[in-house]
């Protein structure tokens, strides 16, 4: 397998400098030019599919199917930011009237946000197109006028070049600033890159050591950045007694699909389900048990998927309800493991640290305090589900579940998650380390920080905050919002 | 003097417990609620401000009418934080409708803001209403349904222990949740407080030392939590030699009273200015230094601001342009020093480092090549400003203060800072630790963080995501932004 050859920090500092020397050139340019570069990379993505999934398929393992739905993805998250850079909203402009008549005398102050700066963003492993190289964290950064330098996931590395040179190609085409967009790779280029004066914000999506490592590096540093890390989550799903016993069938079917999915290598992978005691799922479940069609994304990760999965004989009260060898040599076993809530509630950090691959873990509580005693020992996920019957009393499980996640369903399972406007995905640390989303259009603020002008003359202003409003978007006027045009 | 008794561990642990209980009760509470809540707390203020404002005299040397004007500003911030909360805007609302009919089929998202639950807010020494016990950062986490625990300052403890009796009776008599409010002091409860589970988030304003120590515990918890800082601010102002020629009287008055005003103890003080060599400023400003009319803070900030002000003649171009004593015994001398550009380049670490005192550091530059390469020297401010003529070319000045820092103002001095929807207090490290501000109505977002609830069931969502809109705020509708009502 070729590698991108790992980079010493000379080359990191000649990446980062490039970025710097575009990084005001990119702040500076419309909304709408930032819209095209972004659609002109989706448009070439389209284009070099074909070859960019056959590398993909070699090195990850992923199904075709599985990569040319990444792909669409991956194009519609492009083409979501630019719409979202277009309609105006995610620059926050405020203007406050002067008013001489009050004491102390108030200026005119102008509002916006502006770009923070070359951004270092750091790909997964388990979506090659959707997290990594173009993925939504570059989208969003480059969205808003941030030059990005991606650190590429060693899984995928030609995969990572190639995607690179789409997108390099496409910015070039569409006349964005050269060292907009730039690639390192090496275990070392991705500390340095954190650590690099230059870098003013970093976004990850991947382990909880790795992360909360770059975490660490990234608030040690003489002047701290945000790091945006989406590190582990165990989403756990309730079904209470009646879903159960209404619709056991439905459920273990919809749960096998949700958690063998890509074969458990999604950050929403249901990891911890309760159900009641003695469950109609528990008992149809290992029906639903397939064997994995594919291996796992690297070798590592198949290794450590192992390890975990065997370490669970080790905890008392854990038993093994059923498991599949894979479909292919060298490929995961699949499996459902089983614990009493008391049991859990005994050895809740082992049982509630994300493990990833095709298995789950269910949890059979005998009533509701046990299942909400449980609940409040889970650390925080991405997602948290129920699946309930009309008649069903669930108000405290959703508070529970809402404190400790930043996605609730209803129904349903937590893998797919939707690139729309009110999408949230993060969570309650480990799931992630900071306040904000990484899909989802308000994913943009990650990479803003706000400017006021006062008592600006109207011609020193940027146009988002003249008073002509020439970009015709929403702003919040003496308090006022006002819609567009 | 009186104290606060220093708490130990077990009390810092009783007053946690109280704001973690409370926290869902806060949370849950409706908007209009918790405007009240804050509007009875100024109120209350108002009510007190006599004999508030005696003992704040006593313990901070400053005079009556500026103590006065604070606690309008206080009172007028808690009133400004309740329109925010009325207003609704700050929910940041959003709602995508399902759609069945793209692949993958599309759920219903509704997305609004939380809160993050109990605060942790770090008084400051200079302000000892509005920075304080009952201020912005106060009444920013309330307003959004965060109980508070206050860090007194040790500068100010009877008034902190006197303020913090009225704003927890207010907030009794309005019927808020016991333990939304609670108090702590003591160096080490500092500490504890920051790394106690049950915080979720804290803010300071103080020094970079000790701001920056607390940062470093906040990152490093187990769970790490936002730590929002605001630390050191050199404030550069530049005059261009029109404007120095033109108006150079106005402009030494204007730069005299503000880095005198309050005896330079603000954080947006001017403490680096750039004037052409030879300026009329330099020549009139010594007429302008006035006796300082009061002592410090405290007796270790008058130290350190002598200590500070002792080591310029350490620095090798740094010379006297002039300095007055004290009008009282102990109170700090103001002065005035002057360097060439190319000697503040050459010392730029030592002389842009915030001191905390009637001192400004007039910085002469020979050309606008010299005073960019200055400019491009200094760290992170919370401001910068541009006295100019109309006929100067300012662009590239005005892009490298802005680059710097997070207010820009053309013409007027930065002390001053009001209290809008628009304004923003904060800027790059060290100026403050975030990419958000502690001043006007957007300082609520530090305090919240997104959740979305997917396919829910319209009674089981939040009142500001159901489909009335029954607190009638602004909302995100399948992409449309929809004003109140």
């Amino acid at each position: 397998m070729n590698t991108i050859p790992d980079m010493t920090a000379a080359d990191i500092d000649e990446v980062v400098a490039r970025a710097q020397k575009a990084s005001p050139l990119v702040g500076v340019a419309d909304n709408e030019t930032r819209a095209r570069w972004l659609e002109h990379v989706a448009a070439a993505l389209e284009a070099q599919a074909p070859s960019l999934i056959e590398i993909a398929q070699e090195e990850t393992h992923l199904p075709p199917a599985r990569l040319e739905g990444e792909v669409a993805r991956t194009t519609g998250q492009l083409r979501m930011f630019a719409q979202v850079v277009r309609e105006g909203s995610y620059l926050e402009a405020i203007i406050d009237s002067a008013d001489p008549n009050v004491t102390p005398p108030q200026p005119a102050l102008h509002r916006m946000l502006v770009p923070l700066g070359p951004v270092a963003v750091y790909a997964a492993s388990n979506f090659p197109f959707a997290f990594s190289v173009a993925g939504g964290d570059t989208a969003s950064a480059l969205g808003v006028g941030c030059p990005v330098v991606v650190k590429a996931h060693p899984s995928h590395p030609r995969l990572a070049q190639a995607t690179g040179a789409v997108v390099t190609e496409a910015l070039r085409q569409a006349g964005a600033p050269e060292g907009i967009f730039g690639l390192v790779a090496g275990h070392d280029a991705g500390i340095a890159l954190v650590e690099h004066p230059g870098i003013t914000a970093a976004s990850f999506t991947g382990s909880l050591d790795g992360g909360r490592a770059l975490f660490d590096r990234a608030a040690a540093r003489p002047i701290p950045i945000p790091f945006y890390g989406e590190l582990a989550s165990i989403n756990p799903v309730v079904v209470t007694a009646a879903a159960d016993s209404d619709r056991g069938e439905e459920l273990a079917a919809g749960l096998a699909q949700s958690f063998q999915l890509g074969i458990g290598q999604f950050c929403t992978k249901p990891g911890l389900v309760f159900v009641p005691q003695r469950s109609r799922i528990e008992a149809l479940l290992p029906d639903h048990l397939k064997p994995a069609p594919h291996a796992m994304l690297s070798d590592s990760i198949g290794t450590a998927f192992k390890k975990r999965t065997s370490s669970y004989a080790n905890i008392p009260g854990v038993e093994l309800v059923a498991d599949v060898h894979a479909a292919v040599k060298g490929g995961p076993s699949a499996s459902i493991f089983a614990v009493s809530a008391r049991d859990f509630a005994a050895n809740s950090q082992a049982l509630s640290a994300e493990v990833f691959g095709p298995t789950t873990v269910l949890v059979g509580y005998g009533n509701d305090q046990e299942l909400y005693d449980a609940l409040r020992l889970i650390p925080g996920s991405l997602t948290g589900t129920v699946h309930a019957q009309p008649d069903d009393a669930i108000d405290e499980l959703v508070h529970i579940l809402a404190q400790r996640s930043g996605r609730v369903l209803f129904g349903g399972w937590p893998t797919g998650v939707a690139v729309t406007w009110a999408q949230h995905h993060g969570g309650p640390y480990p799931s992630t380390t900071s306040i904000h989303t990484s899909v989802g259009a308000t994913a943009v603020r990650r990479f803003q920080r706000p400017i006021v002008y006062q008592d600006a003359p109207d011609a020193a202003l940027p146009p988002a905050l003249r008073r002509s409003n020439p970009w015709g978007i929403p702003r919040r006027i003496d308090g006022q919002l006002r819609l567009a045009g």
